[in-house]
């Protein structure tokens, strides 16, 4: 359940004799043996067959991939990557993205193409282009911060209210119309939960400021991909930035390959590299088996 | 010397019995009568003959428009529009082209346009990829201090040393070769001087990392084109992204257009707004016929 380069690797990080590592699919194993399972999205009743099972690790920040398992391991404490380097990437991602449509950068490539010299000024000052994200937790927070040093007006939208300096903070349900209603920029790093499946839907992108542009980097289920694409063409929003789709990788026949409107990138924004998750896994396999206590626990009923 | 767009508008800004605006070129005017000169690129002589002249106003952060005018009347206070939304707006332009090189975000350009799902991994860690600012000025600070908060270590190199957090500075003469050792990206932002012109040749850019990235929000005559081509085709330098040229606009059929190491931008990095510049104006006007000290004043013999 990890790409099988990263096996190799594996081997050697846990190269002891205190550990051994088996690839599903590729290596024998008895389920018995199994202590510890890394990766990303196991089949359905996969984990419940592993008895003596002590501990999930996810290798991604998000963590649907295991609760969408009906069978899932409740009382197996499941942990969740958040190397900060993670932060560091999406927030690079979104804030290169935000500045390729704010700053016309696509107009230029263009105009190189045809070897023409066309200066334009930016169609819209950064002191009047808003910033939002959509979801405020460790990345998000990164996000935020670094659009406000960049000299955006950044707002932020979570369940709970944040303190981050320069950025203005929206709680709960009663004051997201108004968080969406002033975001020109609208970054998504909402988890994948059954409140926030198909979130992005006709309703939603009407209450963003006309011509708005979305940024997501969270899951793909979040949007309703139909009316994502009317709310581009009918010039409610602007363009969207998307790296994460409902089925990855994005069919070949879907129609956002081609939209002018939107921006695809492969689910790249965060990329886990396999040895910044080793090391992250080795730290959480030595801490529990020294039985200390582990940082990052997935509370499972809230899904993140 | 203004463009012609700008004259409405200042004659808005300056609608008072006080003032009157003349356009160079459109408007009668008598020498005699020009208290203030505003612009960027007076013709020789022109500001020596105008007998009255109190101050000069130069509508860019560069003065070397200014300096090159062997007659430029050196009695007369110069200043320099230093803006810091200027400084906002290079530092927004810098980061976002370092970051699609660093990200390869044309290498996911091309990979949307053939419908490709192709995910791979950033080439360099951002914690290994060493930002350089050459140029530790207003503007240059602000850079640089945006390529740390995204997480990548950075450096700048001045004449005098700077204290800016997280910011390794390098000083002097003697450092510069070291400072450009470790420099895999480098922004230059150097005012244009006696001793810059022509500084960035062969033997300079042999002397930074192999397949280190330029970015050039300075002037294009810091730059010898000629030897900037070899290095790119050499692959000492991996990509130049250039907004200065020695001639502006660029001339159609300069080798830079079309070489495919190369970003062309129109000198858009840090466009002075024309609500932005004349508020400067009038605030300087103002202030200077109040009798109180301006500050942004030119040292003729420095050249910034």
């Amino acid at each position: 359940m990890v790409p099988p380069a990263w096996v190799a690797l594996g081997k050697e990080t846990f190269a002891s004799p205190i550990y051994q590592v088996v690839l599903h699919g590729k290596d024998e194993y008895r389920p018995e043996d199994i202590d510890y399972f890394v990766g990303f999205r196991p089949p359905a009743g996969f984990l419940k067959s592993l008895p003596k099972l002590k501990l999930v690790i996810s290798f991604g920040a998000g963590v649907d991939g295991f609760l969408a398992d009906p069978q899932f391991p409740r009382q197996i404490p499941l942990v969740r990557f958040t190397e900060p380097a993670l932060a560091y990437e999406m927030a690079q991602h979104s804030v290169m993205h935000a500045l390729i449509i704010q700053r016309q950068q696509r107009f230029f490539d263009k105009a190189q193409a045809e070897g023409v010299w066309r200066q334009i000024m930016m169609p819209r000052a950064t002191s009047a282009t808003r910033m939002g994200i959509l979801g405020m937790g460790e990345i998000g927070g990164k996000i935020a911060e670094r659009f406000a040093m960049l000299g955006f007006p950044t707002s932020g939208w979570s369940k709970t209210r944040k303190n981050i300096p320069n950025v203005k903070s929206y709680a709960g349900d009663g004051e997201l119309n108004t968080f969406l209603g002033q975001s020109d920029f609208l970054t998504v790093v909402l988890p994948q939960t059954p409140q926030t499946i198909n979130m992005m839907d006709r309703d939603f992108f009407a209450k963003l400021p006309k011509g708005a542009s979305i940024i997501n980097v969270a899951r793909g289920s979040v949007i309703v991909d139909a009316d994502l694409i009317a709310a581009l063409d009918s010039g409610q929003l602007g363009h969207a930035v998307l790296d994460v789709f409902r089925t990855e990788p994005l069919p070949a026949d879907h129609p956002f390959w081609k939209h002018p409107k939107i921006t695809i990138t492969p689910h790249i924004a965060g990329l886990t590299s396999p040895h910044m998750a080793l090391a992250y896994v080795e730290n959480c396999v030595r801490r529990n088996e020294a039985g200390e206590k582990l940082s990052d626990i997935v509370d499972i009923d809230r899904g993140y």
